[in-house]
């Protein structure tokens, strides 16, 4: 029942996953007299999905700690991810608040052991393919034991998503020499150093190491890693308004459009929003996946296709395994450079 | 002597800025031997230029207290902002190692009565026109009250530079609603909101909104402004590549492009960093003003025209002026709040 138009864009969404995953199975949680004549268009679907009913749903403006006062065991939110905790579903996705998906998927799920908080992490284009970047949001802060945290839940992302055996992981950091920055972010960049954590850590990198692609995973907390994907949001669809605009100044432009057009399907198609959509909840004991709240079918599909990858990966058993073995390791080196006082 | 290339892109900066406003005059501070042969190339310039000679530079890698340490008192860094303070000049420019020039702008210039901390501000170019971004990086962190001394300070550049009587202001935050963000930015939104300062506020804004320009001034602390401004220069880097790429793959995309060529010029110009180029250093009692390091001579001359709007538009006293009313009025609805408890 979620995001900017509800079951409109989830169902049509759905329905295309029906198509490409012929061993997915749905359950649709939120208001049959709105979901079920929907459902009735597309036949793959109806085969391979049942709805939950419920007539309470959180709405996108609604506080946090009022969507889990007010939606606990009956919205359509909490059904989906309850759903999650029972095994009745691998994983949950919605296009709902954003704020309201995290607290209840904290309360219901809860955290894995050694993960003080749960991340949002997107998939980021690059100019090599594309990069994991967390937090984008979930929370405001981080201290240096949750970005280390954040570091080692991304990079068991970026294996899952990205098919790499060893990807690289940076701390998104005002400069790249070791003295510059905010205090935890330092003091995380030499825990990551130091420690026999085996992870590919590259160091600090900049705003304009994302887009490049310098490292796959990029490590930063909620406040900052929130802005910054909005803002390259924002520049990415400024850029395309000023490229229409320009194109249609004149009438040799216009021809030069309508000969390049093949160039700029490929220049939106690479750059659609629709195919990077996907905020993934990590650090939690189960797989939820937020998705855009005004994107159409494509795009919502595309953060099914995400959380299918995630599912079919063992990504929450992964991160449990990775973090265990954090906690191990960073435990130990304490303890001698305490003896050595 | 700053920047990634010194002199060579310094020196036929200020010549073009000879050109275009023949009341300027240059005191060149830096290596005479490397300074005066390229000063001979440009007689407008040789006119209006004194070298003011020294042999000691700052590196571009050196810590800000390094610098302060071994530049001070006779560095080209130094003797440049010295003449700011001496009144020989009205305004420093240097394309050299931003920490640096910060620490020894405040060390010699000293930041402006009621001011706790300088800010770097950013002409930020958007859909509407520009936008002034501040702290693009002088220091990281912020609190309420510096956030408000940001807004302040950013305003009264924004009357100056984009002609605006009443530029509006926003917070950079999370979310658009008051319950959202980091306590710092939600207590400076309370005090703007509150206080009879004679700001546009219009709340939070968000980083998509940067681009779009939904607000004249958009005020953070360094630490996210330097990302977000980072992130999104690497996103128009990103594109212009793919469109470039994407332009040449097939014959009829070249010939496409070469008919709309005309259009991508007038791209290319419009996002052209070298023509936003100028971190202006706020809250001084003087003008001091950053170029990119990596820029050219059409990219420095741009930095220099900055500067002489704000000589120009006084705006060291208009943030005095400003401040001090500031001061005045935050002061006051202090005390009839307490009386009624």
């Amino acid at each position: 029942m979620g995001g900017d138009t509800g079951p409109e864009v989830v169902i049509p969404g759905a329905a295309l996953c029906a198509e490409r995953h012929p061993e997915l199975r749905f359950l649709l949680v939120g208001d049959r007299s709105r979901v079920a004549p929907l459902v009735e268009r597309y036949p793959r679907l109806k085969q391979r999905a049942e709805i939950i009913h419920t007539d309470v749903f959180v709405t996108m403006d609604a506080k946090p700690s009022q969507a889990l006062r007010q939606g606990r065991g009956k919205s359509s939110m909490w059904l989906a991810i309850d759903a999650v905790r029972t095994g009745q579903a691998d994983a949950a996705v919605s296009a709902g608040n954003t704020g309201a998906l995290m607290a209840m998927a904290r309360f219901v799920l809860k955290t894995l052991p050694g993960i003080s908080r749960p991340a949002i992490a997107a998939m980021w284009p690059t100019m090599r393919s594309e990069s994991v970047v967390l937090d984008v949001g979930a929370t405001i802060g981080a201290d240096a034991s949750q970005l280390v945290e954040f570091a080692v839940m991304g990079e068991a992302m970026a294996r899952c998503l990205l098919g790499l055996e060893k990807p690289t992981v940076g701390l998104l950091n005002v400069g790249v020499e070791e003295i510059k920055g905010q205090e935890q972010v330092k003091e995380a960049g030499r825990i990551l150093r130091d420690s026999k954590l085996p992870i590919e850590y590259m160091g600090f990198v900049e705003g304009d190491d994302i887009g490049k692609g310098t490292v796959d995973v990029v490590v930063t907390e909620g406040f900052t890693g929130n802005i910054a994907l909005k803002a390259a949001e924002g520049t990415a669809k400024q850029l395309s308004t000023y490229l229409r605009l320009c194109l249609q100044r004149t009438l040799m432009s216009k021809i030069g459009a309508f000969l390049a057009q093949g160039a700029f399907r490929a220049l939106k198609d690479r750059m659609d929003p629709r195919k990077h959509n996907g905020g993934v909840f990590l650090g939690l004991n189960g797989v939820v996946v937020k998705s855009h709240g005004g994107t159409d079918a494509l795009g919502f599909a595309t953060a099914i296709d995400v959380t299918l990858e995630i599912v079919r990966n063992d990504l929450v058993n992964k991160i449990k395994t990775d973090v265990e073995l954090m906690t191990g390791l960073l435990k130990q080196p304490e303890a001698p450079a305490e003896a050595s006082l």
